[in-house]
């Protein structure tokens, strides 16, 4: 046995117990041993997604948590609101490991050749349990990065990367032209924008305040408009005439956004009507809510006719619609434009237990745009 | 010419001024002479449906409507607010015939022989334009009725029943097995009961009173919610989980009821779930708002997972998505249970005046179950 590969790890495990109270720890787990086409990554990146956070809070009140244990094992509760129990009842008293995407070296590989060939490679993995020191895979599940990527650079390989192109491929299989982001200044809205410049797709993408117009006009964006100006629905209603654009994908979900999107995508539409219609126009609007950065009720006011939709939207469900050609594209390009189109930008890198400093979780649980955390469970370990 | 059609008769117009002012009247049009390929239709039945209020009515505050002129040419006004002007912009200063679909006798028409074929004959139209005296119309639009079925049971041939078979057809062709519907115990959702209980349908029925819920039971509905029940969602959330119920079409539009709809329908799927998944069940569950009984905002909670949709339903865009084939199928189910599982009750029988008297528009302006409106244009007049 490589004696560099300990026999035990930790994990990062999230339990909410029937009691109403979550707990957050670190677990030392057996280092399990890779069947014949599995093998064995020493997980270096894992990002903190807001898709992760679901899964790492539950639907704890983290305004009231405490964090106990020592600086290398800390122990975070908090308390879950009773009201939202019932959304918890599936996970009760389960210990679930959490962390959707990461990257690493692979330091052991079973027999077969596939796995053989991918050790001492660096290896970009999803699957869930990946905020620990070590994850068993099957080796057709890694992407091999190329050799000159670094697992920082591969470990937001799948999730963001994938989702801003199944937008962009979402909006063409629908039939529209072009697009509206939200959340638009955040690391996938970045990479919306460069997938969408690249490829001449339209993008209207809306931000929250003038610094972030700023940054994606300074990347070249053509269309952004900020929900603070007091102009917003109008300039909104310029970008959507002027791009077309007649889909839309909501990272916000919470408050009127998503309303004020098809109200915008149906004045637009009516500057060229011909004809009064009391059911407004017949071309299809879509409003996509893939994510839930404002929890609070959505809400909006039916001014935009009766063509009309809103929907979740979600990366697995999507892949698995396109089916695994269609996907295996997608992985190709990610792969191919790791370093520009995809690049990922984080503003701290954390251990494991770092990852759980009140102080750290008050940074990436506000989901705040330019706030990127990188986990790297082995930080300080000798490789 | 016929001695009997004058040269001249009433129809219903409404007229929304640039200066923010409704004003519906009666005009006195000159009666047009059919073309080759069409009838005139002497119209002796027109239903009020709430799909027709939203043209008769524009945005104005009836609440302030004032009625002057004489009783046989009343003129009604009502101020529009300033904030619904917008919504307006295409029927500006122009004076707009109402009415989706009525019956009555063809009593002129053109040499084609189709034409000719229906003189003398009672027959169904749509087309708008339909509170009036007279209607010129294509003899192939002519939905012939049975030959001893009145005007009166042939008003509301298309709208509510081509509504209610649409939903039933919906439900099928986008995979679902059962469906909600809002508002049921209307003369529509007695209908689509009566559908479903001929097909062999699962429907959950959603009230708002339990007279309602009485009402419907009585004839033969199996799942019937009233949201006055302090137990409506654990009530709404077992009939869904007996029903198996994955779309519902809503006519409320307004308020929390289509969110707790869906998550009635998460609830119901959730009770048989073997594992967690914190993006919820996988099963899609669709909501279409098909009317606005409420006007207030949409709101709900997204306590439902990820795989939902929201969207506006219309009969005619659905009418064109199935193909001329599929809805000549629909119309002539139509014809042949015109008498029973098409039926519709009126409560009030009024003439093209007696349309516009305050306390008729009062009464039908609610939009209340139970009370339905047939204007008779010819009414009082000698065939």
């Amino acid at each position: 046995m490589n004696p560099r590969i300990p026999a035990k790890a930790l994990q990062l495990r999230s339990l909410v117990r029937r009691s109403g109270e979550l707990e957050i720890s670190l677990a030392e787990v057996d280092v399990p041993e890779p069947a014949a086409d599995e093998v064995l990554v020493r997980i270096e990146a894992t990002p903190i997604n807001p898709s992760d956070l679901g899964l790492l809070f539950g639907a704890a009140d983290m305004s009231s948590a405490k964090v106990t244990g020592s600086a290398e094992r800390p122990v975070v509760t908090a308390p879950v609101p009773e009201k939202f129990m019932k959304g918890m009842a599936g996970r009760l008293d389960e210990s679930m490991p959490v962390g959707n995407e990461g990257a690493g070296v692979v330091v052991k590989a079973g027999s077969a050749p596939a796995a053989q060939a991918l050790l001492g490679k660096t290896v970009a993995i999803i699957g869930g349990a990946m905020y620990a020191q070590y994850r068993c895979i099957k080796a057709e599940q890694c992407l091999r990065l190329p050799d000159d990527a670094t697992p920082a650079e591969g470990a937001s390989c799948f999730v963001n990367p994938l989702t801003a192109l199944g937008m962009v491929e979402t909006m063409k299989r629908e039939g529209h032209s072009a697009l509206v982001h939200t959340a638009a200044a955040s690391n996938l809205g970045q990479m919306l924008n460069r997938i969408c410049i690249q490829d001449k797709v339209a993008l209207v993408n809306i931000v929250r305040k003038k610094d972030q117009a700023d940054l994606l006009k300074a990347q070249g964006a053509k269309f952004v408009c900020s929900t603070d100006s007091p102009n917003f629905m109008a300039e909104l209603t310029d970008a959507l005439a002027a791009s077309g654009a007649t889909i839309a994908f909501d990272a916000i979900g919470g408050g009127k956004l998503a309303g004020q999107i098809l109200t915008g995508m149906e004045a637009a539409l009516n500057r060229n009507a011909k004809e009064y219609s009391r059911y407004g126009s017949t071309t299809h609007k879509q409003v996509y809510l893939y994510g839930m950065l404002d929890t609070a009720p959505t809400e909006f006011a039916r001014s935009f006719g009766m063509a009309w939709g809103m929907g979740g939207w979600l990366l697995f469900p999507f892949l698995q619609k396109i089916g695994p050609a269609a996907a295996q594209k997608l992985r190709e390009r990610v792969a191919a434009e790791l370093k520009t189109t995809f690049a990922s930008h984080y503003s701290d890198e954390v251990s494991l237990a770092g990852a759980l400093q009140a102080s750290a979780m008050a940074a990436y649980g506000k989901r705040a745009t330019g706030v990127k955390y990188l986990i790297n469970p082995n930080k300080g370990v000798a490789a």
